[in-house]
């Protein structure tokens, strides 16, 4: 089944929000097996909503369109609709009940355009809204089933989740989906397709290779369809084991996930604990780990020493490391996630000192210049980067490459695997 | 100016990345007076972009186009260009010069695939994209002008800023815009609506008002387009004083700025300093204060003391107070904030302590509880906000609202202005 998404509203195209509905919705349509071919934003004019309708008929085999069925004046998809389909919008009793409840409920007065939210397309299938006041709304033309939906995501996603996605399973049992994903770290996506070129020219047309690359790991996914679930989910599975084979110490996990993550959840089943102090990553690495749910059983906190004076108090940087040396230096860095571990008491540590730029640079640490030291429970081992002079990008990378060589210092004190 | 963009991957179609690229050019766009008819993602499949680009034809002036230009097999985008365009790709001596050159500095070997980024259609503008491989190509066919972008995101951005939008804002100068922005923080926005209806309803035709509101913070923007530069200039900034009259104590700036980067000028300028003490918000405020650069004049560190053994140690907080109120209470943040002030000797201290969720709640203390105290030079400030159950909008919301205290506090302590 072919999908298309459509999302009405003028404050996606002067880019005041994100459009998240619409990748929300993707996922929800992939995990079902239903591709999504476009998805597209216009705005809430007649003309523009008409062309859109007009124009996804006989493409798509479900149109899911949200946006635009508000009570005030500038929400016009419904009219549009009415005139696309060539029907007219009648009043619902039902809907009118709920509505008058929703105010009541609230101790608001209801006024005409309230009640107009229970005006819908003679002729379609209602999707009862319960968390909202804009019912949703399904219709077909030609071969095209038309999806209408509010855009006040909570509501989308009941509908979603309670009503179209049952409709659209019942619909398409045909085809099967298989998914497989690869994170690899270490190694560029230029240098990554030649050495799976062999494996990647045998993959037959029914699995295809994707690669998600970030700045420091590249996501491949495998995508296999096929009418038997069983046979291509194997297939697409015998391709993956294939790619981690070759690929070997670049695989940092089998499956989809983040770095940081897997990483939070290896550290809690070996019990190990975890800080960091970030000198050019001004806590953007903390940030990464805090983020996610469940982290304070493994990380116990850090320290953002952004000036020498803070390096030495927090850290026990030594005075003499600092002058000799300077912030941006192996012996800095090393002291860094060495006194961090053991300040701290916990199994690794990482630290971060670098010339994040624009400015700041020298002859001899020109902006760029990163150095990156993991202390562990054996060794301690520390590298050199050097980028180039966008801040954004420098914090990023190093953050990552940070978590990369974690990744690394762990798989060799404590053979972790890559499947969880 | 008529534009539209469209975005070419299977990545957004599967919903496994949100499409932060087409709002960010939307903006762009928007501030520059061209209005984004449609944003569209397509599939990177040949007749998926064939029919996007034939589509767009003669619809709108300029077509802006990103992804699918990285070296490996499943990015088709310059292949598919070339027939729709009835040319082919030749190799440019120059950007293969730039490719080598971006291979040496990295010390890595250059293979064929990416020798091929140097292949741009016969007949377009060369857009030289310093951050990566591969050259955005500006190319016409009839009336509309199509402009191909990397879909990486800086890389992308720079091209935007430093050679697409110069071009667009050449072709496009009959009419000129004037833009006024006004930062407002500590009311939310139909309170604001409200309390300006009247100067909003004065509003002329050719001036519009935009409320781009985020989790602690709206910005006002007001959009004047006439033919004479001085004359929109002068009305336009003549309504911005009325509306910043109106706000009084809301207005933090009356010019396009950051809270963070409006902070920052005003710190370095009074010559004070500033650490951070973050439990919830997890080291996400001294992130997004490193990320300015300069910050380094006002900004000496801070720590992210997440379990309470940090606290302690790190800051002093004492053991009675953690038994007897708990972590996230009114006394702890205090004496984080004046713990760090003092230990760290800063004219200022922001602390963070909250239950950021999903799960941690107890009836007393809910996911959602936060406090925030603000170590200043004469008092310290502290506050409970009660959120609800998301995690990162939780934590995002707390940094936000610290600098809206923040603030506040140097506003009252040394009565600093609006403009910089």
């Amino acid at each position: 089944m072919k999908a298309q998404i459509i999302t009405i509203g003028d404050e996606i195209l002067i880019g005041q929000i994100i459009d998240t509905n619409s990748a929300w919705i993707a996922t929800q349509l992939q995990n079902n097996n239903i591709s999504v071919i476009q998805i597209l934003s216009i705005s809430d004019k007649e003309e523009a909503i008409f062309n859109a309708l007009s124009n996804s008929q006989d493409q798509a085999d479900v149109v899911l369109i949200t946006g635009g069925l508000g009570p005030t004046k500038d929400d016009i998809t419904k009219q549009t609709a009415a005139k696309y389909f060539d029907t007219f919008l009648q009043r619902d009793e039902e809907v009118l009940q709920h509505v008058t409840q929703f105010f009541e409920a609230r101790g608001k007065e209801m006024l005409e355009i309230n009640r107009q939210q229970a005006d819908v397309l003679k002729g379609c299938t209602i999707l009862f809204n319960q968390y909202g006041t804009a019912p949703g709304m399904l219709i077909k033309k030609g071969a095209t089933t038309y999806i209408f939906m509010p855009g006040v995501p909570f509501e989308m996603k009941h509908l979603m989740n309670t009503q179209v996605l049952p409709i659209l399973c019942k619909q398409d049992n045909t085809t099967y989906l298989a998914q497989e994903n690869i994170i690899v770290g270490g190694i560029g996506e230029s240098y990554l397709a030649e050495k799976i070129a062999d494996l990647e020219s045998e993959l037959p047309a029914h699995i295809k290779l994707a690669y998600l690359p970030t700045l420091a790991f590249v996501r491949l996914r495998l995508s296999g369809t096929g009418s038997h679930k069983d046979d291509i989910t194997k297939e697409t599975k015998e391709f993956a084991s294939k790619l981690i084979d070759r690929l070997a110490d670049h695989v940092i996990a089998n499956h989809d996930t983040s770095i940081e993550k897997f990483l939070i959840q290896k550290f809690i089943r070996h019990q190990l604990t975890l800080t960091t102090a970030e000198s050019c990553t001004g806590g953007s690495l903390a940030a990464m780990i805090t983020a996610v749910p469940g982290c304070s059983a493994m990380y116990v906190g850090g320290t953002v020493p952004y000036s020498n004076k803070l390096k030495q108090q927090l850290l026990d940087v030594k005075e003499e490391t600092l002058s000799q040396y300077g912030a941006v230096s192996e012996q800095t860095v090393i002291e860094m996630a060495q006194g961090a571990k053991h300040k701290f008491d916990t199994n690794y540590a990482v630290a971060t000192s670098g010339i994040a730029g624009p400015t700041g640079g020298t002859p001899e640490k020109p902006v760029g210049t990163v150095w990156i030291a993991i202390a562990g429970e054996k060794e301690t081992i520390a590298r050199k980067f050097q980028f180039q002079n966008d801040r954004t990008i420098n914090i990023e990378r190093t953050r990552q490459l940070a978590l990369f060589m974690l990744w690394q210092l762990l798989v060799k004190e404590h053979q972790i695997g890559i499947d969880l």
